[in-house]
């Protein structure tokens, strides 16, 4: 009953079930979260033995701490969004997040990292480290901005609510907010934690 | 060896012995995420029997619900940020979310339901209800705003993302910066979300 082609077919190779393992787990991560997600049900999920999830990742954490990498190389993100207008560096950040949870080769690994943050401390250390030591507090700084590292954590809370509000938690309308729309609406922000008062005066 | 002087004393009424769990059970779905508590762990910190955690709410659920229930009235919250002027709407908010968090009423539930919607539906549900249908829907309705849906759900963002930030995956300084400043600096952002444009021209 549940024999598939696939298993009576050629054995795929070791690079190709490592993916596979890796891409499920990517899956189960964003959509159950850290805590939900288990071994054994990746491996049911991606059909091969539980033993062989060991043998390409040595523990749960090991294979969150891969699957859900950001694919981008920091120093590359940063140079591409300081090299704009100082002014439109908030809609420039909201378009490089959109892109982030959009793309195939990302999409998921934003949301299973910030999923996962609420419980595992390793995930937490992943955004803090990953997404604003390396990003948002140079991208602060390279603006010239003083109190970086305040602008950058401010930055981060708006970029972690956006992903827990339209992908985790689902308040309407965000889910179904068309892409141009909530770039426009949350570009302000990004721009005025950024460059702008931290004041309300 | 684990005797306590409480144990020897007068036995507790029935309602402090409640009252006893539920404060247990906020301490430990605030610290550790819904997934990692457990009745047993939540009885052995009160030191209780497990069968009396049961006995006064029938499961997990049911005492997160419970035990994350936020303290206020959203008409009397609502009537209240609405009294004063509407471009002073961003600060009042502000104001009113790091009351919830620091009030000892409310201490760690706005915490332990936001850590919880990540992996919890019914924790998120609740944000979704309590938080935006009841409270921030109504809010940006009644400021007349157009588009109030999607108002408040970007406001919802920035609340919930200031609160993971802060509270749940540490941003530094943001643990550490005082609630004047971060009223100050985040209070002109729930202002535009609730009264201002929505686009970035």
């Amino acid at each position: 009953m549940t024999a598939t082609p696939r298993r009576a077919g050629r054995r795929p190779g070791t690079s190709q079930t490592r993916q596979l393992i890796l891409d499920t787990a990517r899956r189960h991560f964003a959509e159950l979260g850290y805590d939900r997600t288990t071994l054994r049900g990746i491996a049911t999920a991606a059909e091969v033995d539980v033993a062989l999830v060991s043998h390409f990742f040595s523990g749960k954490q090991r294979l969150f701490a891969e699957a859900a990498a950001l694919p981008y190389d920091p120093a590359v993100v940063l140079s591409r969004l300081l090299a704009g207008p100082r002014e439109q560096i908030g809609r420039r950040l909201a378009d490089q997040v959109l892109d982030l949870i959009e793309a195939p080769a990302s999409r998921g690994r934003l949301i299973a990292l910030i999923r996962a943050a609420a419980s595992e401390e390793g995930a937490a250390q992943l955004i803090r480290e990953r997404i604003n030591r390396e990003l948002l507090v140079p991208l602060a700084a390279g603006l010239g901005s003083p109190d970086a590292p305040l602008r950058a954590a401010l930055t981060g809370s708006q970029v972690v609510g956006l992903v827990m509000a339209r992908h985790i938690v689902g308040i309407d309308p965000l889910p179904g907010t068309g892409r141009e729309q909530l770039a426009a609406a949350v570009a302000p922000t990004l721009q005025r934690y950024l460059t702008g008062p931290l004041d309300d005066v």
